[in-house]
């Protein structure tokens, strides 16, 4: 070390993930404990992810970040809690390849440069800060050499974003709230990995929102000083709704994966709704695709397709298999056609092979889509809808070994 | 009696009423005995309203009804209810003025003719069934001489419509839940009048919806059966409540009276969200009205103004006095300009002069409503609400004694 000119990099990738069953209301604000347990889906990667180069050199003055090649500032509370943990737990580093040693206690005073990127919209509230602080973490234990499993890394990223500790983990995952006070025990568990359950497809319909949104930091606040229902709700509901949520995900019963999801979502918003002032995440188009869903589900006898809202009013909706789908993506192109200028290619991302199996190939075969049986009014909502992601049940965080894929440059440490 | 010719008509008003705390749930479906106690304003007549002419003919051949011009069926086991447990409760009639004696023995045997009309438009969701049965029990009464006092006839509007009950008296009143299985305890008290609180102005805003909405009967039923939420609501929360309001009012106390109506209101949407399939009254109309109270209130340090909402996106506002319903109506007019072609005076009805309070004389003095103060966005709504009623705390039931008021013709027992 000290006049020397290297840099090492880290670079990884970590999905996101979407609540099936909701964490909403946090114990203790600062090591960010929740009152209830939570599980949730990780998202594919491929279409939902961040990715983060994280560095250490002897030549960094301060621990700097960048943020989709914007610098933002590392002073936050949140990252410096990660930030601490991992040095903490810093071992020894001895890189043979790029012949670069480094002890822990060195490990502790070195600065870091973090530079992350969302392939998806940021501000979409499409849980960026659940893979953001995730992939953090994730990169930053890697670089430092770090031992601890995933399980205790899952209480460090906690400590960034709480939803984030669900990132950890591919599949369907639990957030285990924990009793310890310290926090240490308050940590995700896998329940089952990504190819457990291949069936499932996922469409996410980014709705367009007029309104600005409370941060889920502060809305669970307010409803923890508030709602008076929001206490009965997590002690006496969702324990009952895990015990029956890991036993339809372990069993692939999706009826009631589909009661429960659609249940607990519609609680969770109840419960903002309790809360004073009340917070609205959901909009008239929300409330729109849940009709649609809920009356086809009602139709078909047993439910097609579940449906999930976070703390906005986008739509996550979990088709039982391809076939249904595509189904549900003709119905959802027909009642929300893309708005005036849109391309199809813009208006359906992600695993865009969903739309050959729905048999459209443009934007005049949207327009010749047969209004779904049994609706009388057909009413349709053009640009009520921004765009959809079509993706699925995907795996947890992975290095990215080849270092043409890293954010930073390996010889300044700066962004490419 | 026999092959007489006489006609006897009965002529009565009575208002409406809007719930502050709500009654959502029921525990007898056919005696329509509630979960909770409720608490609600009546509306003054004079711009939310029944009237209700009911006569006794023996040429009359059937019963038979008429609704705002148009013959409707008897047939519905709710108004064959109230129907028969005022037959049950008639007693001898002795109309020294007109000549005509009726035997309490043949009032139950008589045929009765029935017409009412709504001053204000039947499917705005402005509670026409609680006025409208209360009006029914009320003048069927008071044709056949029932001696019962208000209380005992709320109970049997109670079987016409839940609500109803509390039309049966002016100013604040209370529908006790009751403990009897046979429902004689489950009715109205009044727990202040009229000119108990002169100061509260309401203005109504009649929200347009484009979706249909579940009617309460169901969506009530709905919530006992699915909602896990509602019945910690109705036994934990609500009686505190109803206590807490009942002091509100007696004391004149606004703040705890908005404060409670508010989130009594938000609590009872939250429970139709927390049903399966969701009910969802409330629109994003609704919800920027509520955020525009919920600000100002903010703002000013102490509630100003207290919304409520029932079955339906229309909002029901109460403002603490006059001066703050013209600020309000303006703050109104600026987000909600009329739609195209709306003329002021079919945009604001009721109580008309609160327009010369705010300033307002015509639809110019509209367009050059300032944005109110601290709103950065300054966005409008025009078109989203269709019209804006102005009243106050009203009377409770009267009988109209001039026969030109009458709907029906005293001589034939037709309508008019």
């Amino acid at each position: 070390m000290g006049g020397e000119k290297w840099v090492r990099l880290v670079t990884a990738q970590t999905p996101t993930n979407i609540a099936v069953i909701k964490y909403w209301g946090k114990r203790d604000e600062t090591l960010i404990l929740p009152i209830n347990d939570s599980i949730s889906v990780t998202l594919d990667p491929s279409h939902l992810c961040t990715t983060t180069t994280v560095a250490l050199s002897p030549a960094f003055q301060d621990d700097r970040m960048w943020l989709n090649k914007k610098e933002i500032s590392l002073a936050g509370g949140r990252f410096q809690s990660c930030l601490r943990e991992i040095r903490k737990r810093a071992t020894d580093v001895d890189d043979k390849e790029k012949g670069i040693k480094i002890a822990k206690e060195d490990l502790q005073k070195l600065h870091v440069h973090i530079d992350s990127y969302n392939n998806f919209p940021t501000a979409a509230g499409l849980a960026s800060s659940a893979s953001g602080l995730a992939c953090f973490v994730f990169a930053l234990a890697k670089l430092m050499n770090v031992k601890e499993d995933l399980g205790q890394l899952s209480a460090i990223a906690r400590q960034g974003s709480g939803s984030a500790c669900r990132s950890l983990y591919g599949g369907f995952v639990k957030w285990r709230m924990g009793n310890n006070e310290d926090g240490s025990d308050s940590l995700a568990v896998q329940v089952a990995d990504e190819n457990h359950w291949g069936d499932l497809v996922i469409l996410i319909a980014v709705v367009s929102s007029r309104q600005k949104e409370t941060s889920s930091t502060s809305g669970m606040r307010e409803s923890v000083e508030t709602s008076l229902l929001l206490k009965h709700r997590a002690q006496e509901i969702v324990p009952k709704r895990i015990t029956q949520m890991e036993e339809a995900i372990k069993t692939k019963d999706f009826a009631s994966f589909a009661h429960l999801a659609c249940a607990d979502s519609n609680q969770f918003h109840a419960v903002c709704l309790d809360t004073s002032p009340p917070i609205f995440y959901m909009n008239d188009t929300s409330h729109k695709i849940i009709s649609i869903v809920e009356k086809w589900n009602r139709a078909e006898g047993t439910p097609q397709v579940a449906y999930t809202f976070d703390a906005g009013p986008n739509a996550v909706l979990i088709a039982r298999d391809r076939k249904v789908a595509s189904e549900l993506l003709k119905r959802l192109l027909f009642y929300f056609p893309p708005g005036a200028d849109v391309e199809l290619d813009s208006y359906l991302i992600g695993d865009k092979s969903i739309l050959n199996d729905a048999g459209i190939k443009d934007l005049k075969d949207v327009e010749l889509l047969p209004p779904p049986v049994g609706d009388i009014s057909n009413q349709q909502y053009g640009g009520d809808v921004s765009y959809f992601i079509c993706t699925k049940p995907g795996r947890g965080p992975v290095v990215l070994g080849d270092e043409s894929e890293a954010l930073l440059c390996p010889l300044t440490g700066l962004p490419k």
